[in-house]
């Protein structure tokens, strides 16, 4: 089967069952739709054939009763979660060549439930930049269009996804850095619960807002990863129908956050109107003034996490760090360790408060990013909408399905309260085969 | 000069810099130091004296204009901190002979400022358990009575500069694994401000509690520490006089907390007619009814945070895991996420509220430990009066002088709020002068 690479995980994972399908001649696949697609994406930083092989040949020895749950699975890794057979270079010349033989603690769950760890995928340095190649930035390209950012920093998770050379990819976020390549590549994406999954072995920017990120073409796939994470809800999951839901439409007022742009404008209302026509009422609202500091919080205790997270390199190699990065550990900002706490403690207060909002609801919607992908490499796009969710601790998923004045693709969040991950799968993938049918009809 | 272990290490820097010492003399003053304790102390995990004597040759052959704030100092590192020259074991089985060429954040900081690293120093299994030997615990005993526990989790780096071994050491803090120690060992000990240094490479046990703790046996050594890291507060330190400053000696409210030995009981009463013999108001409080459940919430969320932390080693090596860290993964407890998460939150909602109590005073004082350390090895002791400073992610200094009704020793422990670590470290300063003549009139 040659055109395997074409298919999600989980059907994969049939084929590998019902033996019509062994995980080397997937991993060839794989393979060659890299080869083939390679010199236009970029999305890898570093990629063995030969040692993708070798582990293919090493779990298709694994007898059948023996077999993780995630047997075969092909996953594309972030380079800034160390693997212990591969490099982690975080796009930073500081760590050229950079080899500890390690793994993070996903890597080593993702490994242990029989997944095949393909590659490393490109980020812009540090996954602490927003800046594409112009600035040392990945060269990747997002496959529904060249000319155009794949988004970032988990550009090449989110662009190997999104071009079929990989069914699963991991990306971090901090701010966007997750669900913003989401939805610029057309592909499912999800932040879970902040501190659900080891962040061990993942660069550090900031411990209160990096969270590790999950990239899929399906939610069959996200749920496969967080079982192996063991990620459980405390209530049983339910069937969710979306007839007879309530969904909340969420807008960030201005001038806080940006206005979306018209594609976004447009998917907002065209999802509404699809679960309304399922049967869903949707109510519309908007973030309550009491929210309204939560983005300038967010970045100023990002800005003392970076100051933190970057002394090391400073030190070792002020001149080959990125200048935002240097402003960063020297405060060039000027913020006060008292203006950080209080930005701290203040988001603090914030989750319980919207976790309360979310439970009124099926889930929130919202923007996943101001509109399409936009045109060039230089910068990886406007992280604005993303944030909320991060700096609330809250999950979030991209779902695919809609597209902008120009063809492409454009997502939209749905979120739910803290550690009902599996809830929101659960919706999510009702929400999904209607946002992907784009007719409401299915 | 062959006591030169005995300096502490400002006192070395001063006879480097006249050059009536070098680093390599003073290397094998601490080497020989070692050799003579180290059968019945056990400090050390890893110690490779050529590796030593190799890195003191370097830095003696360092251009003196060219020589870094922390030039030859000497620092035993708790094996728990990743270090490119040495082997990081976490004292589990798993992870016998792991070396991964890689410094942790805050060990690139000390050796790009000329600190010389020393060996890595015993911990419990990944500094998450408090059992000693019987339970694969380190072998480490108190100088002070080889009979007696130094303490845990960071029982080596706690043991080692208690007995003149080596003058800096670093602990980790996720309950009282660094103060602890300091006070059974009868030294400085410093938890700083929680995420004020990088723990990017320290193993992770909880995001939000998880502190690199600092061992001394001088207030000027922790300073220079600080220093290197950077850790500026926002008012510039001003001259600290106990005459006329008043502090709070504080109690922990049962039965949330255990009561207070003989020992510390005596040092409490004992410390604070020190400072007023001095000029110092010393007001008695009591931690009031709203911080009651501090304990225990502190205790739910490591819970939930050992679920996710130990994860992938349960995946990899269950039988070979510590019982207890087992069950956090199991959730053995039964805690539910909604329970994890309202501690979670009402803890952030205490911290703003205790620094607005501590800066009030001087600083708070409160005990470190019950009592002395207790008889035998098997256990590493209560952390209870530790955690309240954890949780808040306040500062806290360790300050030696007293003893226990067997001459053990016994410190108090000196809190500011979250980042004043400078102002903390000054005021520490004075009171530690007073405290370790034990007589006031110095």
């Amino acid at each position: 089967m040659t055109d395997s690479y074409r298919l999600t995980a989980s059907q994969a994972q049939c084929k590998f069952k019902d033996g019509s399908l062994t995980v080397e001649e997937y991993a060839q696949s794989l393979l060659s739709r890299v080869k083939s697609r390679d010199e236009i994406v970029h999305a890898w930083a570093y990629l063995d054939p030969e040692l993708v092989l070798q582990r293919a040949r090493e779990l298709d020895q694994v007898p059948a009763e023996k077999r993780g749950p995630l047997h075969g699975v092909a996953i594309g890794v972030k380079d800034v979660i160390l693997t212990k057979d591969m490099p982690t270079q975080y796009n930073s010349p500081i760590y050229e060549s950079h080899a500890p033989k390690m793994d993070a603690g996903s890597i080593a769950v993702l490994r242990a439930n029989g997944a095949l760890i393909f590659g490393k995928t490109t980020t812009t340095e540090f996954a602490a930049t927003s800046v594409g190649p112009s600035h040392n930035g990945p060269k990747t390209a997002n496959p529904h269009d060249p000319t155009r950012t794949p988004g970032g920093s988990s550009s090449g998770s989110g662009a190997a996804v999104g071009d079929l050379q990989v069914p699963i990819g991991l990306g971090t976020q901090t701010v966007g850095s997750t669900i913003r390549p989401g939805s610029f590549n057309g592909i499912y994406a999800m932040k879970p619960t902040w501190n659900s999954i080891s962040r061990e072995g993942q660069k550090l920017y900031s411990l209160i807002f990096d969270t590790l990120g999950l990239y899929a073409r399906s939610v069959d796939d996200l749920k496969l990863l967080l079982d192996a994470f063991q990620l459980i809800d405390d209530e049983p999951v339910e069937d969710f129908h979306i007839k007879g839901s309530k969904f909340a439409l969420l807008t960030l007022p201005t001038p806080e956050w940006p206005a979306p742009g018209a594609g976004t404008a447009a998917a907002l209302q065209n999802g509404a109107d699809l679960l309304r026509k399922q049967g869903a009422e949707v109510e519309e609202i908007v973030l309550s003034d009491e929210f309204r500091c939560m983005y300038k919080y967010h970045l100023q205790v990002l800005s003392g996490d970076g100051r933190i997270a970057f002394l090391p390199d400073y030190y070792g190699a002020k001149d080959k760090l990125h200048s935002s990065l240097v402003e960063h550990v020297e405060n060039a900002e000027n913020y006060t360790r008292k203006q950080q706490l209080k930005a701290f403690d203040e988001l603090a207060a914030m989750r319980p408060k919207l976790d309360a909002l979310a439970d009124k609801y099926a889930t929130i919607i919202a923007p996943s990013v101001i509109d399409e992908a936009p045109i060039g490499h230089a910068n990886t796009g406007d992280a604005a909408f993303c944030a909320p969710w991060t700096a609330m601790h809250m999950p979030v998923v991209n779902i695919p399905g809609f597209k902008g004045e120009n063809g492409l693709p454009i997502g939209l969040s749905l979120v739910s309260s803290r550690y009902r991950d599996q809830h929101l799968l659960r919706v999510c993938r009702e929400v999904g085969k209607v946002f992907e049918s784009q007719e409401g009809d299915i």
